[in-house]
């Protein structure tokens, strides 16, 4: 079952004006869609992210598993990292300079474990969870993820969800988020605003829901001070609090004095930050993401590492079509540790826009059913590829960059963390 | 594909007298021989310790277990673990008191997960390394394990092995272990005599084999001190030092003083043991065995430990047929980061005496070729499985006992650890 084509495509979608510490997230967001063929005739997908130094490597990594068997997901990666060996590109994260440290061979492996882990499912008759040891649940509950936010991109008319810049727009977005997917647990992306703000709006949060658990990410946007000001403030309000200020150093020293957990995806987002923090005592949960910890099978290994040394265990997201959130499900389903609802940006997609036809996971009373069909359970749409395909020839963007596009319009903008 | 039956066979096999820090190996080994059958007619094996406790174990957990899809190796763990989860009896480690602290849902599971690879590997009609990522080599190294050992049981007539109570008939031992079967790595069984006269045998086995990789497990027989002072003395000569004393504490202490490095499969013997060890800085290298850490999905989240925390990695073993034998190689063949020839007894079992059919694992040039074959790549051997099944219920012995039979033989004998 060797690979003998991969199409790497890359597409743009529809993205609301979504505010974060470094910027806003520009009008389209960037994904490359990966199509695996083998000489068995069978063929699989993959989704990662669409910066251009991230496609150029991709493209790299694809010539480099050309004949390597999908069932060997070991040499997959042996030779995606002998490919990347003499890489010394920058850039193409795709996390618009918010996670800069996973590892590129991870990061450039995922979408092909994901595609050969599909293709296994479909030539074994067994949906990719099986292939993961099994799904010890039937759905997988997930976050109802909020955004600050502007009505519209400048320029553009107002979305469907309009403005959310204070406690009042965030809890009426919280209301649409809950009564339509039925989410049953609330995350907050803050840093946008003056701590005190926040806090407001996470108040708000739980004087309307006073049943769901609750958490905020500022990104690293806090100093230890502010860090240790707000969690003590949200003591008993949040189920944890996401990456209040930057490093490993830093976020031991918020533990010790705020009384929730710390989760992140900031100052642990490679296997090599691991002993570190464990060392350190940085974080109490990791916030996993088969994007950038090298697919489905090695996240299987972080979920071990979590396991083992005490800590939970929750899902990152970001911007991302079906292929990702299909194998999110699986991973997630066949994860007993995975001690959260998972984080994802779904609602903020278009419904019609994705590669992939719809139907096969919908989110319903907050959680997606594990498809059971071979492989991922998905199908690509080959119209639908296309035109978001064109879509990315068309919309110009090359690279994502939330401070750029910021600055277009702000130009007094300035990224910094800490900011407050 | 749910398992519908479980057949579990208790079974004896010929063992030499091979002394060690705790006795002497009685004259037969004990094991259990599992064959899981599915709904789709499929059966698969596994192997694990015979000890009277642990077989009651297996008994509850395979009632436990029928009914459960093969693919959901994260079902049949939670089973396992509810069937055992008001277990209280004691004993039945299959490792004569010097590895008591595994987990008993790992231990008790890794027989059911082996036999539900090797089921899914011969329906999908792939070899287990395959379902484990793919084999990473074609062949897998061992060492030769050397052992003191007396010319017989008493009574009985001597062994083809012949008497090494001293350091030349250690390095007559290792010759015929060599040139037998090309191993080019070295392990000698220690905690017997002196420590002056172990390191004797080590300076005669250097001398022979001036290219070989040594090492040296004496099963915590030292204290500190001695620990120290043979590992200073044995500098530059030993591979790793194995077990040289007891517990993490003091394991950290003697390889802050040390300069090779130290290896486990006593300190370290479950996740559990994991992070205390980690944080004390007891070991460079974790002796991996899939009978104690929960079979081989689980043993390679073990394999993501050691990667990420620096730790190097290698395999225990202790008495075992052919069935282990054959997941030992499928998992050492699929873990990347495997890093060291593994240890085997299988040159000191009878080679007529197994219950699979011969020709499937051979040791040549100190490694075993991957089956490619579906599955473990082994045939069950029904008629030898039945002898080795009636020399079990002849035999008499029901729990594996060295100190024991010491005593039976030399009354004045007392296991202590530290010993010297
Ligand atoms: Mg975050
Ligand atoms: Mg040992």
């Amino acid at each position: 079952m060797s690979i003998t084509r991969v199409e790497i495509t890359p597409v743009a979608f529809r993205d609301p004006p979504l505010l974060n510490t470094v910027g806003v997230h520009e009008p389209f967001a960037l994904r490359a869609i990966l199509q695996v063929t083998t000489d068995a005739g069978v063929s699989g997908l993959g989704e990662t992210y669409g910066d251009q130094a991230h496609l150029a490597r991709l493209h790299r990594a694809a010539d480099a598993v050309l004949g390597c068997d999908v069932f060997n997901i070991n040499e997959l990666r042996a030779r995606v990292a002998a490919a990347l060996a003499a890489d010394t590109t920058q850039g193409g994260h795709g996390m618009s300079g918010m996670v800069t440290g996973s590892s590129t061979t991870d990061r450039v492996l995922s979408p092909f474990d994901v595609a050969a882990l599909d293709i296994q499912g479909k030539l074994l008759g067994r949906p990719v969870s099986d292939l993961l040891g099994g799904a010890i649940r039937t759905a997988v509950d997930f976050s109802g993820y909020l955004f600050y936010k502007w009505a519209n991109h400048p320029g553009a008319a107002p979305d469907s969800w309009g403005e959310a810049l204070d406690p009042e727009g965030i809890v009426r977005q919280a209301r649409t988020m809950v009564d339509t997917y039925g989410f049953r647990a609330l995350k907050l992306k803050g840093g946008v605003f003056a701590p005190d703000q926040e806090v407001a709006a996470i108040r708000a949060l739980r004087a309307e829901f006073p049943e769901l658990p609750l958490r905020l990410d500022p990104n690293a946007a806090w100093s230890v001070e502010t860090s240790v000001e707000v969690g003590t403030e949200l003591a008993g309000i949040l189920e944890y609090l996401e990456d209040p200020t930057p490093g490993i150093p830093g976020m031991a020293e918020v533990r010790q004095r705020v009384p929730m957990p710390l989760a992140t995806n900031m100052c642990v987002v490679s296997f090599a930050d691991v002993a570190p923090a464990v060392a350190a005592g940085s974080v109490d949960v990791i916030l996993s993401d088969h994007h950038f910890w090298g697919g489905l099978r090695r996240s299987q290994g972080l979920a071990s590492i979590t396991d083992t040394f005490g800590l939970g265990l929750s899902m990152h997201s970001n911007s991302h079509l079906g292929i990702s959130l299909a194998a999110m499900v699986h991973l997630a389903a066949a994860t007993p540790n995975l001690d959260y609802a998972c984080d994802t940006h779904w609602p903020w997609k278009e419904p019609g826009e994705d590669v992939i036809r719809p139907g096969a996971l919908e989110i319903v009373d907050g959680s997606i059913a594990v498809p059971t069909l071979p492989g991922l359970g998905i199908e690509l749409d080959e119209d639908a590829l296309q035109s978001l395909h064109q879509q990315y020839l068309e919309c110009g963007l090359r690279s994502r960059d939330d401070t750029g596009y910021m600055q277009s319009l702000h130009p007094e903008f300035e990224p910094a963390s800490p900011r407050w």
